[in-house]
């Protein structure tokens, strides 16, 4: 008999449709003892709670998110809300006793996340962070690659996420869709946002970082801010690249922008390893690039393997159609869920957990740091 | 308020699962009027019913599908079946009054097909088939493309669809994922399982056919019947090839097979215009290249379109995410039931209707009649 | 010591620049018995001729080829002229006792070409056909891989030549560099010009053909000759595509056209085995993308092989430069060159022979006499 | 009336070879009042240079290149000796008043570079650095979309040249062929062999560097010396990566390695201006791919542009075959023959001078001082 895992969704913007979508499919995909019911769905304007409940089938909303987390009906709180109340909300959440899954990043900077992981950790509660792109077939599978020793030693890591949606000085920064321009609501520009995805995947893959040196850059300085109907300094990073060195020795390259003309959401990483490479791309993500030195000589080429396949060779792809029919960005998701669902029967949490992404959380300070610097920081460990 | 659209499905494979998420999830995206109601689930096993109504939520179950047909809370009949199946449970259900979602291929041949139409045109029940490929984004602007005259006059157009999953000989025919091999069910192989969705794209796109010549073979001449046990001629075709003349004076070529190694589902077209050319590739659905000959001379080139643009320029992509964030296989059929669902507010079918999927079998019919006469055959005009 | 093989070449255009730098070339790449000595080039106008002899360095001129072909310090005739006059030049360097070195295609058709043939093999003077393409490395290669096995039983074949330089209907016929759109002087269209390239490289690499249908057209029915300065129908085909069947059971298609917007020399071909497919592109001609089934299951993909690398590994490239410098389109020329100047110390022939490439032409004529016929055309074996 | 410019080449490795090339070809393709003549051949061993004046056709041989450097039948010396003896040759050359063609970097470090600058200024004598892949016909179209304001204001420059030859710790270091791993010879390691090639690159198309970071790694840190036969520290950086400010405000990221499994010469440079974006990449070196923000919304995607059509619209493609041909590496060594010799008759020098060159090395140098210093370095103005 299927357990039920009910959950509270706070905000309702893009994540949180994503996040609803992953609920409500996973259970038609995947054969797993808990099953997602969407409990309630918690907003300001109940209006628009009221709409979003009913085209996604939650039972209930609610307007204050205390009220969410103190609910008895609620087993898990899923936070969709802009950075800067991540922290309030998990700690609330965590001392309810609830479940948390909270979308990255996990925190404003490392030292509220530490305040983060103490909480759900003295709770006991089980708790996620939303970097989806670990669950994307193709990725998951590169890890799988690396840990059976398929690369060898690795020598380098590049990783970029570019985009091009703020060229404009036009486009206002703050409010609905656009709190992600606002330092206060976003803590940081693209290193929040975009690289932390990055960081975030190059740990799970390549382990630890010792130290990175960063510059970033704010292109346009002033933008109108939605809120306040006035012109105001631009606080965020628009652009960002660090060096950094892994403590595997591998050397490393990162990069992520809003003002690279022609790209939506190129995120691209590739590895180099002594015996084989990989590379992936957001932009067609149901597919790995890989390449094999053991393979002979005249014949050696990069391969492109559409991650399609079934009969469980290609991470998850069993779950859905046939070989050769791929998948989308929202399946990354109801993986992430899968996974979480799964984790509540073994009782082996999901990664990453709100410790794993502290760890991105001390690699964006350092690069922020570094950037004011001029330096090489040291990224500190995560206690 | 929104209108119930009941929905009775017969068969549960891989089409039957691919039409239920299209059901879920539509009204979570679109706005429609009309918004499916799981009803009930239709299969001979009355256990493996239960179980699929379970995961996917279907109201109720029925085994016969006669019942279904008569039942008074089911606006529409969404058939799954073997090709064998389509005409009689279509007949029926047209006479019962029902709406009817037709999988493809529409028939077992033409005049099969036509009593079809007539059925459904004398019940006057709105109908469809599910050449799904159509609401492949990227498909569907490249029909923009052309009525908007882009592409000038057509030389020409070609289309393959190759996978390589039956080429070993141990692979049975008949039964139960398998039926596809056995002619009795399919009717035929390549032809009308993967080149009938290469001509229906091809006539919406390009218009009616005049005349073609094929070429066929089947690579593994006997194979073991899953149903009989016995070692068995194989009656379809393995690979099918032809050359056509469309109407508009264009020239195509047609290959299908299940014999190409290393496609699992490439699905490709290509039209060539006076001005303009573009391609499209099932293995990476979401890009359409396009060349466009009045780009200025030093700067062409094919463009790489990632078909993933909200705002309403991409279509159907405004209802998914955020630009750069691809869609997979399955939103296909999520687009097919939303334009069904709007049809039935407009009054304006839409397409393919039987009508239109009977131009297709048609075709079918005249590629092999022409691979064992060895000569061109029209193509008949549907009346 | 080197042995001179002392060249005349008749004609001046793209072929006979492209042969004269493959022959300046050869002898700084390959080390070789034989070099080439431009000792004469042939052209009507002496001006034409002086001119292109001081850029290419030939030390005189003719201009009447009969001459030529008689004078007693020419070794070997390389025939550049328009298809018209490949025969007569060819026999009559025959019997002059002149290697023959001729551009494709062989002659006007097959009738024609059984005549050089015989002129040839009577004489035995060493003599080849300019199929460039077959000296391609990645083409070269993937003969290679056929020979080893690697494709196990070829289920299909399929090879396009696709251009787009005559849509314009303002394009006049006839005349220097337009000699190919005129019927008399060219013998077809694309079937011989483009055509023939894909079937000589087909023959190579698949054996010989069974049967044919093919269909042509000419879009443009009329255009201005440059010689006359009328208005005169154009006899040549803009576009050919048939289907074969090869002797070893393999399926194929095969398409040419001039009306392929956005395409200047797309030629295509991919072969599909039990084992493994390749596919190669004219547009990157340095690579060859290969899929090999015996790659373990998760990790199978089209390897993008970059045929640039050195050690004997990859055919001719240990002659050029480091892996992962292309070379191009010119050098199947210096190949081709140092392969017939191997075969003079070998004794071996180096192919296409004018009879391989009998073959090609028997095989344009069953395609062109099908598209009349609308029939499938055997074709004759070369005897 | 052809000029002679009489050539005096120093060095018969890989780019004596590649120059020689050039030399001999570039009357065939180009009409230029200039023609090199190849007068002289100088290496250390009689025997070798005496084989190498034999193939390429070198009328003369010296075993010490300061008798060649004297000699008055040479009009100008090519200087193709590993990095540590450029200055000594370049100065003495400039001071017999030779025009000098000389292999990159243009020296070992910046202050040598000065006094190189300095010795051809004084004597005014044309010279040019062998940064060859400026004239690379999509670079060269590159820097003349730049110059047409088509990418507006730059915001990112990111550039990288991957290879993997050196993985093997088994590779020995130093003599011939070898000796670009052997730090007196070299200077350095991926930063003069194959980051100067970015940085030219860069420079060019981006103006000038303010500042840069940079880490360095020597991933195999002893190998066997081929000279002394002894296993020696290794000098040079297996690995370079380095962030950089441009004065024109645009951020960069540079890297080079010779451990990217995988790749063999992956030079790559992408630009992203506020209107356009560009994309280069070596092992495809005949394409340009582009993108351009003004086309039609729905439309837009990156072109992959063939550059290989005539006409004077791709720059150099005139000269050689006809659109959809390739041509290869070497060919940017021609071009820079042509360029160099079409200067001499214009009076207006082609770059990279020794003094453009100079700035390259300036970068080197910074960027090598970082790695050391872990900090920010500026880079020095050429005065």
């Amino acid at each position: 008999m299927a357990k039920p895992l009910r959950i509270g969704l706070i905000g309702y913007g893009f994540m949180g449709r994503a996040h609803s979508n992953a609920y409500r499919k996973v259970s038609n995909f995947f054969d797993l003892e808990y099953q997602p019911v969407l409990k309630a769905i918690c907003a300001r304007n109940a209006e628009n709670a009221a709409a979003f409940a009913k085209k996604w089938g939650y039972e209930s909303i609610e307007t204050d998110w205390r009220k969410l987390v103190e609910r008895d009906d609620i087993d898990a709180i899923d936070i969709c809300t802009p950075n800067n109340s991540h922290a309030e909300i998990a700690i609330a959440a965590a001392k309810a006793g609830k479940m948390i899954l909270c979308e990255k990043p996990l925190s404003m900077d490392g030292p509220e996340g530490v305040k983060m992981v103490k909480a759900v950790e003295k709770a006991k509660v089980p708790n996620i962070v939303w970097y989806n792109y670990r669950r994307v077939p193709a990725v998951t599978m590169a890890k799988k690659l690396i840990e059976e020793g398929r690369l060898g030693k690795i020598f380098h890591y590049r990783a970029k996420f570019l985009q091009d949606w703020t060229i404009s000085p036009d486009l206002p920064q703050g409010g609905a869709g656009l709190w992600r321009l606002d330092v206060k609501a976003a803590g940081s520009g693209v290193t929040g946002d975009l690289l932390a995805h990055c960081i975030d995947t190059a740990l799970w893959l390549n382990g630890s970082m010792d130290s990175v040196t960063a510059m970033t850059e704010t292109f346009i300085k002033q933008r109108k801010h939605t809120l306040t109907g006035k012109t105001e300094k631009v606080g965020i990073d628009d652009a960002c690249a660090f060096l950094a060195r892994f403590k595997n020795g591998s050397l490393a390259t990162f990069e992520s922008t809003r003002y690279a003309r022609g790209h939506k959401a190129l995120y691209t990483f590739e590895i180099n390893g002594e015996k084989a490479s990989i590379f992936w791309d957001l932009h067609d993500l149901h597919r790995l690039q890989y390449f094999d030195h053991k393979d002979e000589g005249k014949l050696r080429g990069w391969r492109s393997i559409h991650v399609t396949d079934h009969g469980g060779e290609h991470p998850y792809m069993d779950k859905w159609w046939v070989p050769g029919l791929q998948i989308g960005y929202e399946h990354s998701f109801v993986h992430q869920v899968a996974d979480f669902l799964a984790s509540l029967s073994t009782g082996k949490p999901a990664g990453p957990t709100f410790r794993d992404a502290l760890e991105t959380q001390y690699v964006c300070d350092a690069v922020l740091k570094s950037a004011k610097s001029a330096k090489w920081e040291k990224v500190p460990r995560v206690k």
